[in-house]
């Protein structure tokens, strides 16, 4: 894609509004555009992110044979009465009054929908164990909404619920979960940290919490080194659970052997038990043809929280540091002047796009400085530079985002060159 | 995919609600499920749908070098206000108050916020012509909720919005929308008729609604045969736009050489110039570094819609005939008994998946009649019977969904086979 195309306008300043450094970023790489308090335009740059990052957590999704679906945003509180806990959410949910006078909300969580329909499908034991998810935005309408999309009123959210027949196979659901979160934040080029949590207005007696670890992150983190170790995703449930970690007051502050850190909370997975099938009144037969009420887990990822807590673990001074899987771009190419230079770069934006995918090509009037800086800025993993050396000695300067690393290459070696994914 | 693990519970009978067939057949085939009136929740079934219409539709608009974004659902009320139509849009709009009492709305169109954001980021004339466009649920609250996802409360739109130098580049941007849908539609395997139409609340001078072909669908549709030619994609917008359509009360009834048919509207476009440029303060500095208001246009289809309105136009008594590009599923393979057809089965399902994409295979405890009639039901293309046939003489059955034509094939010829795309 070339930049003259895209909706793009980098700011050198950070707007004033903007405390945390990426909300900072997202506002200066034109990633998202505040419309009114807490309330997001998602801009084209930042629009890709948040596929990329959604693309990942549904691949994850659907290997343990989750089901995806669609609830709509807006509901009625018919079910939320049933269930207790209409009045629990106070001024956090959004309420509406419709032309006729129904109450309605926007939904902060999906419990109550999920678990009012299942029955309607699903009447025998037989079919169970379910999973189902689906990813949507999701309202709080938070007093004070601050640090950008970290905590806006409108996010976007993966919610998946389960359904097993007995306490003892909700908690073999649960542990499948579990080690998908760990997988999922992996794939995302993070390093997760799951944290025994409270179970709070969802309710139930098992939970956790995974925090990334981020320098900028949002709350102090203790945890066992070895819970960073390489081959975490070898481990088990039960070993992986049983090393120490701990999130703000909760930190043991005697225990020798711990690594302290600052996280951000990006996933909270829940096992519930028969909280809401029972006053939902959603059950299943048997084998004996008696009713049971299906033992339920909800798990859910911030997923546009996700683009913003990416950027508080991976940036420097001139910019966001995307990990490859999910930056807007795998590889800018930027050209100084317009004419020769120009059809070098068209040629190699085609081949290179076919190779990696999205590729950017910066084709605009400006001056080459401020295109790098622009590109640092944005956070693209590679750039290739097309200027000075080339017209002198036919090369092209590779940039790594990361560490800055350069190589100088020809046209034919670039096209060769592997632009390897990595994790900054 | 098996079908033990989908969220998937046929009924025999329409629900009384149901007024249209594709509201009854969606129902009937577990595709969506009421929450409440006119808002639904869209079932795995009835989403893959949802998503195949919109990856079609995506890639129709990225082609043309449209920009994908995302606006929020919720809007504030302030730029309303400054266009005027906060007042127009009367009981339709759902009109929110967040806890600080600001006055929000669930957005039923975009213009107001993507006029305000555009001169942010785009401030001379070299940064025109530009396209952007986001796909998102959006909200009417219509007094009295009927026909399922055809005319519900909370629908899903793909919306561009074109800004322009001029009026005349504003025509051009026009005809390559015009063309594009025309293209879009006849993906998704549909027969597109485009009819000059009144603009409405958006307002502008030049508009057209593009109505599909359906014996079911909900107006009158006269064209000219024309227009349903082959090779209609290789006709200037010129040549298109000079044949006769028109519907309901502006057919003209004396004319000759003309269809009369049924149709439904699934796409509307419009050019309407400065309409919300002016007010919004919305311009781009020209060559001569004066103040420009770009000439807009805005293009909507109907995402959610599509899937009811394809319904209308392919199904027969016994349900759902999806073309192969939109079917949930390209392929059902069908046993009559658990034990040895199971491992066949399982094989062939991973082949086929291989090669196909979304292949099921119906593995619940029931018998082979209610399987045919399910598979039938949902609309799967092409199903594959491994039953009495099998156990006989190792032939495995392809039922073509459309015209109902049988193949009779060995297990290496089904791997062969060629399961071909049809429109029914």
């Amino acid at each position: 894609m070339k930049f003259s195309n895209l909706l793009f306008n980098s700011l050198k300043e950070s707007p004033k509004e903007a405390k945390i450094v990426s909300h900072q970023l997202m506002l200066r790489s034109s990633m998202i555009r505040q419309h009114t308090s807490g309330i997001y335009t998602w801009l084209p740059l930042g629009f890709k992110v948040l596929k990329n990052i959604e693309n990942i957590v549904r691949y994850n999704q659907n290997k343990i044979g989750c089901n995806e679906m669609m609830m709509s945003t807006i509901q009625s509180s018919d079910l939320w009465k049933k269930s207790g806990r209409y009045s629990d959410y106070g001024k956090e949910m959004l309420r509406i009054n419709d032309r006729h006078d129904n109450e309605l909300l926007y939904g902060p969580t999906n419990e109550e929908v999920i678990t009012d329909l299942f029955s309607d499908y699903v009447n025998s034991y037989k079919g169970l164990p379910k999973y189902l998810y689906h990813i949507q935005w999701k309202f709080r309408d938070e007093i004070r909404p601050r640090f950008g999309v970290m905590r806006g009123r409108e996010f976007l959210m993966k919610d998946a619920y389960s359904f097993d027949l007995d306490h003892e196979s909700a908690v073999e659901t649960y542990k499948i979960f579990f080690k998908s979160y760990l997988q999922t934040f992996i794939d995302l080029g993070l390093q997760p940290i799951p944290v025994k949590a409270a179970t709070g207005a969802i309710g139930g007696d098992l939970s956790h919490e995974f925090q990334i670890i981020a320098k900028t992150g949002e709350s102090e983190l203790a945890y066992d080194p070895e819970l960073v170790s390489q081959n975490l995703l070898n481990k088990s449930y039960e070993e992986i659970t049983s090393m120490y970690s701990a999130s703000d007051e909760m930190i043991d502050k005697n225990r020798s052997n711990v690594v302290i850190g600052r996280g951000i909370e990006v996933g909270h997975i829940f096992n519930f038990g028969t909280k809401y099938s029972l006053p939902l009144e959603c059950y299943v037969l048997n084998n004996e043809g008696k009713k049971v009420f299906p033992h339920m887990g909800s798990y859910g990822v911030g997923v546009s929280r996700l683009t913003a807590a990416i950027i508080e673990a991976f940036h420097d001074e001139n910019g966001i540091k995307w990990p490859f899987n999910i930056s807007p771009f795998k590889i800018n190419i930027i050209t100084s002047t317009h004419g020769s230079n120009n059809e070098v770069a068209e040629k190699l934006l085609e081949k290179l796009t076919l190779k990696y995918g999205n590729v950017s090509y910066d084709d605009r009037d400006l001056g080459m400085g401020r295109k790098i800086k622009d590109s640092e800025l944005i956070g693209i993993p590679w750039s290739i530079i097309i200027g000075k050396n080339y017209e002198e000695n036919k090369q092209l300067e590779i940039t790594n985002r990361s560490n800055g690393e350069k190589s100088f290459l020809t046209e034919s070696e670039v096209e060769s060159f592997k632009f390897e994914q990595y994790t900054p």
